[in-house]
């Protein structure tokens, strides 16, 4: 099953993708794709449903973030081995962890806004997990029950910011849009294998990253049990569990994004997202002027 | 004003505390203190009402946090000079940042639990600010517009995880009740000169931290103009501001929270909190047993 919010930012409604790749909407099943809505038995509730019964969603209407109401984004730094080897670092020997503010998320397809200030604005694809019911002490290998499905997040990176201004990672990883979220919430059911998904990232059509998650060092399952084992997961918090190589610091020259630019990401089985990058001062100009910023 | 929430953990009610210190229902006005309720509008509106038309809460029912809804607990890292002296550390530049997951919040009068496997559970006594209105980019002499008001926060702190378990400091700050929120919400006309309030935490009756928001580094409208830039603050988000001197971990020797030990913290017109300590067993145990747990 693949899972949708449509509509504007702030009152998306709840949908899905039919086996035939139309979107249909949800809004007269439940409120919103988020907390209880994500438990395994209401998605079973969903896939009961004939999808031929529900209302069209149209073909041009915006997508959102597809969870809702999440209040923890927890990513994981150097999780892939040959984003390691390349960095010259070496393999952590457990979860690196950081967070990104919840109100970075946006929708797959919006606008990415290169913040006030920023110089070294960065991409990351990044294999996202959602979290589908309370987790907390839980083991590897019960992990997955407490997942309701994957997504994609590019975890945009401010790299000053991140790394020169003091403390922790937070400063450079939750800046309004930092966080596409979706296409859709894919359930496990309909992910062959997630240990063998390729996940790319193009800059202006020219392929930046390109890896396998069969690279990562810690799974899915291990990253959730490890994550619950030092704070709460809640249905519809985030894990996004590292990127692949080739992120523009890495690059020689380093190359950051510009307004202007545009970013394709997927990831197998999960679908793809596009993002137009925009300068505040352009996306601020472009609100005024009432015209679209994606 | 004093608002509180009042019920059991996941639903709590709104109330506020009158004049005579008679906590009072506001169920019946609005649904809770969160999100819009937060907004100047809606305080300047409760602030109309007259108390004690509002029913009584009984003395002994349970306060959350004194606010629903938050996604983001942004802290502050090292924001008292005589801790920074203390600590042997110069004064930072600019704010160090950090976050705790949102899932550790917790009543103020709450049982702490040492989670399974932590050596070295600390307390932080702190100040917390609770965001009113979405802020972005917010200018320090602007800043106090976007604040509800203030409250007590425990930044409870496992010190090991926080410093020695690889990358940033989240895993040693959002395990579950490390977050103690309350005992209200006091807007800010209540508040003669936040620059000036004492605060101070107690372990089992003998004075553990004393100190006062004078020797804040950054004052409350520069943590939220800063943060504000590096991140959208929404209504219900906090942020902690850092902790006077005499941490556990700072003491020679070091002395860190065991269960049953009591801790007590209060800062001028902002009330007090007391929690319990109890190792994970001890309390998975009184939970099974149906005792009470604070």
């Amino acid at each position: 099953m693949k899972l949708i919010r449509h509509g504007a930012s702030g009152d998306e409604k709840p949908g899905l993708v039919d086996g035939r790749g139309i979107r249909r909407d949800l809004s007269a099943i439940l409120r919103d794709i988020a907390g209880p809505a994500l438990s395994r038995e209401s998605l079973d509730r969903l896939r009961r449903i004939d999808p031929e019964s529900l209302p069209v969603v149209p073909e041009d209407r915006r997508l959102g973030p597809c969870v809702g109401g999440t209040r923890n984004v927890v990513a994981v730094g150097l999780n892939y081995s040959d984003h390691a080897e390349e960095a010259g670092l070496p393999v952590p020997a457990e979860p690196i962890l950081f967070s990104k503010a919840p109100s970075c998320l946006c929708g797959p397809d919006d606008a990415v806004i290169i913040p006030k200030g920023s110089n070294r604005t960065d991409w990351e694809v990044e294999l996202a997990i959602v979290i589908g019911a309370r987790a907390s002490y839980v083991h590897a290998n019960e992990a997955l029950d407490y997942v309701a499905g994957l997504t994609i997040c590019n975890d945009v990176s401010e790299r000053e910011w991140q790394f020169d201004r003091g403390g922790t990672w937070s400063k450079g990883k939750g800046c309004p849009t930092f966080g596409p979220l979706g296409p859709w919430l894919v359930t496990l059911d309909e992910i062959p294998d997630p240990k063998a998904l390729n996940l790319w990232l193009d800059l202006n059509g020219e392929r930046m990253q390109s890896g396998s998650t069969g690279r990562m060092i810690f799974d899915l399952a291990q990253l959730v049990a490890y994550v619950s084992h030092f704070m709460m997961l809640e249905p519809g918090d985030i894990i996004t569990t590292g990127t692949p190589p080739d992120v523009g610091m890495a690059r020689k020259p380093p190359r950051y994004l510009r307004s202007g630019d545009e970013m394709r990401l997927g990831i197998d089985s999960l679908g793809e997202q596009r993002q137009r990058v925009v300068a505040f001062d352009d996306w601020t100009a472009k609100v005024s002027a009432g015209e679209p910023t994606n």
